[in-house]
């Protein structure tokens, strides 16, 4: 096919194929979207882009994005600091805080241990959890990484390092979903969901 | 729910959220895969965003977005220049030259007539088409909007307007999509299929 768009359409599309999820047609679209912007508007989209990089880092005791020196959360003196549950990305932070129970603090590893993707543990923010609870006061780590094998191993590795600490370490119940069927559940979560159960 | 997440990604997802077909969802994903770019690599996604509003416009000719004076169906002395295909937008161009079959040149209206919408025939690029026309040297126009209400609508308006300039106009043929099941095909295709049967 002769390519009949304008070059910086094209280049446009590129980088919005680049984006997770995004196909090429979806890129495309969004390219031509952009185009029906106002010149406004499309400045004020790739300040948006630029300015997470000038202004957001990592939270420097929980390593959660924020632009400030302390993340909302572990600013905030209402919540359990002696609670810190671990998990892979700031997007999980999201995840747990919609169900509004959790009340601890948290530390993002910004990664799983995937020695096939070149993920060692010294890329994660590991050394970072260690210190925190290094200076004391904290009863609990919950490790909430993904029931994957990454995520199972990365979990395994970090509370070798803290049982030495002498601090709890616990994992995430695994078991059936909430409105799951059981029929349809597959093998392992069924599995985990009978070697796990309880006392009525 | 707390807002766990720093300000300006907040905003970044605010803008991805209002992109054709991103829900907030995928709006925060891509935000926080902004925050996973290099610093270079998004200024080079902004500048893409700012870049196409900076050099692309619409061709003199058949207003198709360019970065130049015609674009390249326009320019190209091989296409059939009496031709002239009218489509609603130039994603719609990117779908005929796929087909590698269609050799004549097009005419990107940018809208269809929706008066429920507030698109009226002078929002359009209808002027430029009757310019276009009137410059003499066109022997056929096809009208290839969709076959939606606003599609059927916009045709049959601008058709009108054409006529009197003695230009044969023509419609594309509704009927079966090639591959699929008859079973499946909604009474209006079915119809039109029976409507504008050929002998074989």
């Amino acid at each position: 096919m002769a390519e009949t768009n304008a070059l910086p359409l094209v280049l446009l599309t590129e980088q919005f194929a680049r984006l997770p999820g995004i196909g090429m047609k979806s890129a495309q679209r969004l390219a031509y979207h952009v185009m029906t912007m106002s010149e406004g508007e499309a400045r004020e989209f790739a300040n948006a882009i630029v300015n997470v990089h000038k202004t957001v880092h990592l939270c420097s005791c929980c390593q959660n994005y924020t632009d400030k020196e302390l993340c909302p959360v572990c600013a905030d003196p209402r919540r359990d600091h002696s609670t810190i549950c671990v998990v892979e990305s700031p997007k999980d932070i999201t995840a747990f805080e919609r169900t509004k129970e959790y009340k601890g603090v948290y530390h993002v590893l910004h990664g799983l241990i995937s020695p096939i993707d070149g993920v060692t543990p010294d890329s994660l923010k590991i050394k970072e959890l260690l210190a925190r609870i290094g200076k004391g006061g904290i009863s609990e780590v919950i490790m909430a990484t993904n029931p994957t094998v990454e995520g199972e191993a990365t979990a395994m590795y970090v509370s070798k390092l803290l049982k030495p600490l002498g601090v709890k370490v616990t994992r995430l119940a695994f078991g059936l979903p909430i409105g799951g069927i059981l029929e349809y559940a597959d093998e392992i979560t069924l599995f985990k969901a009978l070697e796990n159960r309880n006392e009525i």
